[in-house]
């Protein structure tokens, strides 16, 4: 509250008095209470009747309005509730003060029917605000709150990626963007967040979002069968609700085993790579291929596999000759690395954090004199099984021109697999450098 | 096809004789055709008129029908097309012989209100069976396709996951619930089977669900705020709108940030571990803290807590003394190392596949006097930046009376790492087997 942020943050409250004070505690001006209202929350939660819950609800909300706050009342598993029962407490709770009505669906079973129904019921009979809070058990949540809006509700609880419990809640980012281009409906949200706050939120939550999660996923606005990519470079619109910098997104034209023609020759032009009809098809053939397999070929490996169809062969400018690496609990871990380089033999150690960056480091003094590179990124992805698994390494490098090279490899032993899939990355770093 | 699956498989085709002779030379007898009908379709991916357009739709069908072949038609894009245009369109292929007119929500723009009205105009207008053709892009799909089956449509195309161009389509286990579920509609889907089905498409198309998918997520079934878990162990369906056995799925008692006591006392009492009142108070602050920093505490994690809270100090039993690890091209990995155990010190040393393997083959055959462990699970979680990034590693290991424990550690140096992880690891398992 001391950080002055532009909003307004609610403290939850069971209808105890002790809940409503730490909310007071916390300097907060607007509460939301809730207590159990279904026939199973009452029965088997509580253990309390209709006309108790009624009454405690009633002198929470009047307690906490004595002492000043804003109320948001919740009959939790309003859903599964007797409809008269559920407007009597609402309208005890309503009478008693409370500001807002939130109408939970808690185990999340309302449908668009249903949902229109309940709404259209309770906003006849409730005068102060009503707000939703939908979960997402059977995929409904954010068109369940549409629909709740477009009969009347005032208000919808929401959650960036739609995380929460089980199946999580109404997801932000797919509500707002609904919401402003179906209805035009403008409610103050700088949608061109709505990316990077996704990726933000799973990164500390460690809730990835699959690709193909609406507004925010990497597939989003990722365009890879044939006809749909032929589609887009004629009008993005063709395949495309919305321009995806509107969310702060990308378009990409993606790879795989569904690309065609149009999308290859289209990034082959974007990296002003020039080849015959008969590359072309060699070309095409090694991506489908690869899409065949499950891979998603990205442009660093679309490049490589282009320069590579180019030059009569993939050229082995620099091969590993021998490695030796040590690592231990008392001296730093030490590598000694011998490569032939264009022909010539040069052979150095180097000390590093761990093996791999002592390795790595030797590779990289002994290349600098042919080209001079930075790893970009290195990835180990994840082994799995026992300690014999394979482990697969990816790495990144450019070197100072601003060229980028790929480089995979799987070995049993974690360590020469990134030597290995470096000594790869430079071999395509030195092609592309010859080639351009 | 000659597979003889007990299933009715459609093959795509555009409007072409070559793509429908393509689909009768792969022996099927059922047919999908599409052209694009909306504005944007007509003018800039196909530079077609309306009249062109129907006609060669028309001629399509005919040609499809001629040929012995069930036609399904769809107006691509129609939810964007003229709505006068449409009702023409389909009712121009139906009276060609189309058996089933499909409706694409290409881009995905439908609302729930605009989904009713839609079907609920063509339904009027069209005889044959309708078909739903929904994109995810705002994450309506699911609900949409509700509606227009509530409209009177007979049939919602699906896939499992909703994988599909970008945000996807409309998900087969969400749609398929919540008919079962909502309309008590039986549509001969086995529903224990869709938990598994799910996974085995994450795992072929490397397009895995997050833990808040809803239906098959690994969190759909899984309870974490305490007030849920409270709930649920009074009456599972105070939380839950169905069983998790109806979609082959597992309830899971989640530990994180939001646990409750009655979370943590639930879990304590399944595993038999008895704790008093100040121990129990440790053990949650633990679980609370472990959770705050965004950790999923595992049941072996609780369990390790507590086993460590119960013996009066978390004791090693075994000590790291020495290690040292070499590995090249030409020479096995070798791994040197001494431990001190229960006080006395013994060495050896071991070759590998690569380092890790060697290094922990040479702890095993070290502490195999006094437990005989098995490494049931060796996991290195990715490691991204460079390569002096830290490495997490995580190992699960057991002795042969069936005790389980885990460990982690995070070093600079991944073979360090993943030694420290199994000799914590071990010390775990030693304090479980002289609790027990």
């Amino acid at each position: 509250v001391e950080l002055g942020f532009k909003s307004n943050i609610c403290g939850l409250a069971r209808v105890l008095q002790k809940d409503i004070d730490a909310v007071r505690d916390s300097d907060l001006s607007y509460a939301h209470l809730f207590i159990g209202t279904s026939p199973l929350h009452r029965d088997y939660k509580l253990k309390k009747s209709k006309e108790e819950i009624l009454n405690q609800a009633i002198e929470a909300v009047e307690y906490a309005k004595d002492h000043g706050l804003t109320v948001e009342f919740s009959a939790e598993d309003a859903t599964r509730t007797e409809l008269n029962y559920l407007i009597e407490f609402y309208k005890g709770v309503e009478g008693a003060g409370a500001d807002i009505i939130n109408v939970p669906d808690t185990v999340g079973i309302l449908v668009p029917s249903t949902t229109r129904d309940l709404i259209r019921i309770l906003r006849k009979k409730i005068n102060v605000p009503i707000s939703l809070h939908f979960h997402n058990d059977f995929g409904l949540a954010v068109s369940n709150s549409i629909i709740g809006i477009e009969e009347g509700a005032n208000q919808a609880h929401c959650t960036i990626n739609g995380i929460g419990e089980r199946a999580g809640n109404t997801s932000l980012e797919e509500l707002v963007v609904s919401l402003k281009i179906a209805y035009g409906a403008n409610i103050g949200v700088d949608t061109t967040k709505l990316y990077d706050t996704s990726n933000f939120i799973g990164s500390i939550t460690g809730i990835k979002m699959p690709p193909t999660k609406p507004i925010v996923g990497e597939n989003a606005f990722a365009h890879e069968s044939g006809i749909h990519v032929d589609g887009i470079l004629k009008n993005t619109s063709t395949y495309e609700p919305i321009p995806p910098e509107l969310v702060g997104h990308k378009r990409r034209i993606a790879l795989g085993k569904h690309t065609g023609h149009a999308g290859i020759k289209s990034k082959l032009e974007e990296f002003n790579i020039e080849v015959s009809p008969k590359q072309f098809e060699n070309i095409y053939n090694q991506v489908k291929t690869l899409g065949d397999k499950g891979k998603c070929i990205t442009d660093e490996d679309l490049k490589s596999i282009a320069i590579t169809e180019l030059s009569t062969s993939g050229k082995e400018y620099i091969k590993l000759l021998g490695l030796n690496v040590m690592t231990g609990e008392s001296v730093s871990a030490t590598a000694t690395v011998r490569l032939s380089i264009e022909g010539k033999v040069l052979e150095t150690s180097q000390i590093g954090v761990g093996p791999v960056d002592a390795a790595i480091g030797a590779i990289k003094s002994l290349v600098k004199e042919t080209v001079d590179i930075n790893l970009e990124e290195y990835r180990l992805e994840a082994v799995s099984g026992g300690t014999d698994a394979l482990a697969e390494t990816f790495v990144v490098i450019s070197d100072n021109d601003g060229h980028r090279a790929t480089g995979r490899a799987t070995r049993e032993d974690v360590i020469i697999s990134s030597v290995v899939a470096v000594i790869n990355s430079i071999n395509r770093l030195l092609a592309i450098e010859k080639n351009s």
